[in-house]
């Protein structure tokens, strides 16, 4: 797992790139739940997800081949890396899946991308990129498993610890892992870990289960953002090391905490950036008396006519 | 004009009930353009505007009578003083022109309080309601000219210079003039005031013209928020200590500036709560070499499909 160290590493090499994402503090009197909730508005983050935090530190640290980048993604990853190779002067080759929204695939391409329709679900995407690279020589930019992504998406804990000291639990969306396995190993025990995961993909649910990453169904309404087949390696051995709780979340859950976001913020997320509110907003978890909850609101990427139409 | 004192005691007064919204800065990297920008997030604000600090002054500071409070609103204020109204206990009633969309009027309604559709325009509305007030004995929660209601407004630019102590300018939408008459009562020439007005309702640019508040046209796209029929007094005298230098956009820039939140930063902003921001990315203004932004991003209660759709 990525160092504290690693992680203040990443945010300086960052810094230039992406926003500090602010946090709104949601008292109990106006939510009507028991405990205060900070937001961290990741989703206003540059193209609409945290993922430019992984992408921008992975592209700064390694020595990029003149074949240029290439990833595999659902949508956001895909848009970050697109996003940062475009800054940075460097060619991208983006592999998404046949599901990835339309709205993201116009975002990969605006940014200058190639973008590349490689299978009926992520995996497929994944191993199409994979046998791309090995063809071309690019460099591989993982969505999560790789430490320079972890150390990147880690950053966002650095800021809400920041700006929200006090916090006793964070409360993370996953998929593959990175983002929790970023703020896990910032934290590092000083708040505890709540990872939330829809039904319908609970990759480090079921890795929990069994004691090691295992292949998942993935389906569901935040499939394009949290439908990895199985959590990373290096997010499994954060879980093992620091812990955290995994709340498994019902799709319509999910929806209602996206409508209550409008509703109540006046902010649009997509599933999976509302993923994590809907574990506090939901039954599938009690936090203890005197929590003090952080919750990372972590994408924006789709069309607010799903949430408010 | 309100004293500092009076805005700090305002912000203590509303504390327990308004959010401290957070701001985002936005370099010219990624902008593009000349300046950096610090965007006040006050659309994130309880009820969806900066309305309910005005609303809370005012009914905090005051003895309610048992006919409770009456206001007339394009929208906004009608919601907030609804909002303020119910978390208080009090009976409100909400007088709306005819052009407040449906999205507003569903809100009030459903905090609790009597909607009346009274007249074609917001001067129509206030002139029924003050009517109304005289029937009843009922306080009226003015949507601009009232000493409390300033002072709580003023509370955006007390919260702003804390946040961003560096501002040079601060930009900000006005139709009656009290968002403007509050921020530019706490800041006192620290920093310079930019007023954007739609060349639709150009309500202070067209008192500095004469000399005077008269009544302008109140149409275009923000007339439901913007469209008051003429700035207020205590606004208009503001402008005449402080000065402020007044912008005047085509609603085509405002709508620009509405896809520009959304595409950019993943904010749904209505057509006032973006007009400031329309101020900096359109042509009718430019900023100094070397000036430090404020623009105060105040309202999204619109259909978030006429932003995208
Ligand atoms: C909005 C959003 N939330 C959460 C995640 C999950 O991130 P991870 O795969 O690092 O667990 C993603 C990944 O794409 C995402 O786009
Ligand atoms: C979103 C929004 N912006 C700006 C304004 C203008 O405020 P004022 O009338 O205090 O100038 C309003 C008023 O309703 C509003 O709702």
């Amino acid at each position: 797992m990525p160092s504290q160290d690693a992680i203040r590493a990443a945010a300086d090499r960052i810094a230039p790139h992406i926003r500090r994402t602010p946090v709104i503090r949601l008292s109990p009197a106006e939510t009507g739940l028991e405990n205060p909730l900070t937001l961290k508005l990741e989703l206003l983050q540059v193209t609409g997800s945290f993922k430019p935090r992984g992408a921008f530190n992975r592209l700064l640290s390694a020595d990029v081949p003149k074949a240029g980048v290439i990833a595999a993604s659902g949508g956001n990853h895909g848009l970050a890396v697109a996003h940062a190779a475009s800054v940075l002067g460097i060619k991208a080759e983006i592999f998404v899946p046949e599901i990835t929204p339309e709205a993201k695939r116009a975002r990969i391409t605006d940014a200058g991308a190639q973008l590349v329709v490689g299978g009926a679900n992520y995996n497929e995407a994944r191993l199409a990129s994979e046998a791309r690279a090995a063809e071309t020589g690019a460099l591989m930019v993982h969505a999560y498993d790789q430490d320079e992504v972890l150390a990147g998406q880690g950053t966002v804990g650095m800021e809400l610890e920041a700006d929200a000291p006090d916090l006793t639990h964070i409360v993370v969306a996953a998929g593959g892992g990175g983002l929790y396995g970023g703020i896990a190993s910032w934290y590092r025990g000083r708040a505890q870990m709540v990872i939330a995961e829809p039904e319908e993909c609970p990759t480090l649910f079921m890795a929990g289960l069994v004691g090691q990453p295992v292949d998942v169904p993935s389906g569901g309404v935040a499939a394009d953002s949290l439908g990895a087949k199985r959590v990373g390696d290096l997010a499994f051995n954060v879980m093992q090391e620091v812990g955290g709780r995994s709340v498994v979340l019902q799709d319509q859950v999910i929806r209602n905490a996206q409508r209550w976001l409008w509703d109540r913020v006046r902010l649009i997320a997509e599933p999976g950036g509302a993923t994590a509110l809907a574990a506090v907003l939901g039954e599938a978890w009690t936090p203890p008396k005197g929590a003090r909850i952080g919750v990372v609101v972590c994408g924006a990427n789709c069309d607010p006519a799903t949430v408010v139409g």
